[in-house]
């Protein structure tokens, strides 16, 4: 580590990185390499005797190694013609963030191995839950608080520990079989992941059926049935995750009185807006959280759609202690007079691993460099190019509207001649592969209710509306193709 | 995100970066701050208009706030006069992946998500494995393969759960509670939290005594009796894990015949060199591993000491199906023609998030650019001066290494005048707090056999000689102010 060499390499791959975004709609936006590129391309061992370090920028590394080899294997996300999941947002901010952090390049688990990173996540996650104008119980003057978790997997599943060992530890251990989870089945599949990890058994996970006519919401009257029905045949209900903005098409569930529910049977209520979290920020989107007040754990992720960097999911959490007594262990080693005496967060133990990055850097440099009213205009206008995008596909007799539009994301699909549900649904696919094979957009799909449902998801920093234009445009050209070959 | 801006802001954050390196060492290695310092420092919200970005480095945000905020805060692990815990590495190379990695921010969930994030990961693990001469069937060519691990926690939780899923299967999912795991009782904390979320019952995890007879390795003799025992009571012995390099002492179990005793017993076996697996590419300390190739896993972390900025935990197993069927999900929104023809690796499938960033860009700088004979040199210097000051302690007699020093760790203590281990573990926590007040050295220390050790860890980037040296009289000096006030 020299830190003129850390410079002068450091500069250069600024400009590489700068002259990349420069050039990013000059890439197809889906990677369109094979299975196997990157082995045939590279060595199979690594070098005994090195490169310099100065032919990094110059010679063989870069030029060769990244530019002809990584980047043509690279989906680029940050493409303003990218429509594809949902975003996974870059900015100058959050890149400034990213650098900091891998400079200091520290390991936070406790407080003392760097109180700035813990002390500057705490105030940044009471910033956020402010603008999210969250109940007082999840900022961190009481009991509850906020965590940079890495992704919304790890925060459902550290809220699903601390709720499971909260039952045990009343119903005793061997009761983990009568513990049953309830969720819609639009919910993600990182409940169902962190359902397998925690040991839930899979036939206790409920995912109960939604469909069109409450647009993929879970009814209050289905999961009190479920419930009912579960008490009665002697299991424990234990855990409700409510979404607010689903993956496949940003169903929201009714909070307040899924909440209620939860609550009338002591069960904890965690609600999941890894997505739609970031736009309720504005006023006229807090709405749709309404109910979180009932809710036992929060989270939305501000590496999707509140230009942090990759990896930065918010979680909140009313009871601390909950999380810490699932979560905890304190080795010999790990102790410190800090620690011993209290007075401090100790952030390893709200997580899964024990290391943590300095995370709270890039949210920081989010919020104190854009501002909330930049963020909310930012917000509103990927909604808006959304909107626009409803619209073009609402002129086109060709196509249909799925779902109804709430945020930035529009479900649709092309109609074949004759209604038949099977060729809709291959049309659609064909439609998929063929714009996404042209690298001039990407987008994906969901299948709702058995109709395969394309997705077009606006949200990349540099989209603007040309870019919806273009895409709208590549759909049309394909889909005639496809109905008229 | 602008192109420009990033620019300009990229190149002064590489120069801040780059003189924060040059003056590290007038920083108090470890922070002295209060528990609550920053929260006294900055505002109680996000602003609602911005500071301007072309501030951020000539102005406020960077002159006020990181430097005389966030900085004070920060304990350096990259200062030479780093020698706690274990270390940390950065590099230049490991920083230039880091940048270039928050650059692209792709999420490399899937294959498709970016075919060049799973194939360099890849190609690089088999790299890494070869460097550790691991058995072939840890590579990917087979059934087997290695991933890249946030950290040593999630790699042992995950080839838990892999091992728990197995024997689930035979034994039925009720047969939790008979599952019995195994390990010494200087095992990482990472397992015992590894344990408690998988749900093994605590009271089944057998951390099985060691002493410095056998310098705190677990003697197979002592497995075979916890083993014996289990099985005639009806329990199912199912996961043993051995450390080489123990976080306390660097106590190395043995493989071969632990690895032995678990095949007989059909469990699974991981290896924990987290930390000491770093040096065991060089051919001299290879010989710690012996016996790996009994093992179903294998982990050790690139980013303690192998220059790749944390965080890079490298995890090789042999059957990389176990890890897929208790991890694997497939959501319909994820579904793609390359997954489903199984030509691809999913990594989403082999860990617990589903998004993941491309950090296996860091490792291949690394080792592109450093290559094999010049890593091995600087392991071995790290080694070198931990010897010498091995030799130093040795010198003064008031002072004793408890264990022998095997890699990079000395663990050392002052003794008092009178032999009284209550008098001599306050002496030494005494020795230790009055060192790591002055911010001129950061040490930590353990408990081995009820004795309060001091440890010393050489494996900071930066550390030379004189650092070593100027550490060693802080202690002596702060040990004769305790013994002769």
């Amino acid at each position: 580590m020299d830190a003129e060499q850390l410079r002068e390499c450091g500069h250069k791959m600024v400009d590489f990185i700068a002259d990349y975004y420069k050039t990013i709609e000059n890439f197809p936006v889906l990677s369109q390499v094979q299975p196997g590129y990157l082995h045939k391309l590279l060595p199979d061992s690594a070098p005994t005797h090195p490169d310099s370090l100065e032919n990094l920028f110059d010679g063989e590394v870069l030029q060769l190694d990244i530019q002809t080899k990584i980047l043509p294997g690279v989906t680029h996300w940050q493409s303003p013609n990218y429509f594809a999941y949902y975003p996974s947002n870059s900015s100058v901010a959050g890149f400034m963030g990213e650098m900091l952090s891998a400079g200091l390049n520290i390991v936070g688990f406790s407080w003392i191995t760097s109180p700035a990173a813990t002390e500057l996540e705490t105030v940044v996650l009471d910033w956020l839950g402010k603008m999210l104008k969250l109940p007082e119980d999840f900022l961190s003057a009481g009991q509850g608080g906020g965590v940079i978790q890495g992704t919304a997997s790890e925060a459902i599943l550290v809220v699903l520990l601390a709720a499971r060992d909260k039952f045990l530890k009343k119903a005793g251990k061997n009761a983990l079989e009568k513990l049953v989870v309830y969720a819609s089945d639009q919910t993600h599949s990182a409940l169902q992941k962190a359902c397998q990890i925690a040991g839930i058994h899979p036939e206790n996970c409920r995912l109960l059926r939604t469909d069109s006519s409450t647009n993929y919401a879970l009814p209050p009257d289905v999961l009190n049935k479920a419930i009912s029905s579960d008490v009665s045949n002697g299991f424990i209900p234990f855990f409700l995750c409510a979404t607010v903005g689903t993956t496949s098409s940003t169903a929201i569930d009714p909070l307040s009185a899924l909440g209620r529910i939860a609550k009338s049977h002591g069960m904890w209520f965690h609600v999941d807006a890894a997505y739609a979290g970031s736009a309720c920020i504005c006023p006229e989107y807090r709405q749709y959280i309404d109910g979180v007040e009932e809710a036992d754990s929060f989270n939305m992720n501000a590496h999707k759609w509140l230009l942090t960097n990759f990896d930065c999911s918010a979680l909140w959490i009313k009871d601390r202690n909950a999380l810490i007594q699932s979560l905890s262990t304190n080795p010999e080693f790990l102790k410190n007079k800090a620690s011993e005496a209290n007075l401090v967060v100790d952030y390893k133990d709200w997580q899964i691993p024990l290391g943590r990055r300095f995370r709270s850097l890039k949210l920081w440099m989010v919020l104190r460099l854009y501002g909330v009213e930049n963020l909310q205009s930012y917000l509103r206008n990927h909604i808006n190019l959304a909107k626009h995008f409803e619209e073009l596909v609402a002129k086109d007799s060709r196509f249909e509207i799925v779902t109804p539009r709430i945020f930035s994301l529009v479900c649709f699909r092309l109609l074949p001649a004759c209604k038949d549900e099977a060729l809709a649904n291959k049309l659609n696919d064909d439609l998929l592969n063929a714009v996404n094979s042209t690298g001039k957009a990407f987008i994906s799909h969901t299948v709702l209710s058995g109709k395969y449902v394309l997705r077009f998801a606006v949200g990349a920093p540099l989209t603007e509306e040309k870019h919806v234009n273009a895409a709208w445009s590549v759909l049309q050209e394909k889909a005639s193709a496809l109905l008229d070959p």
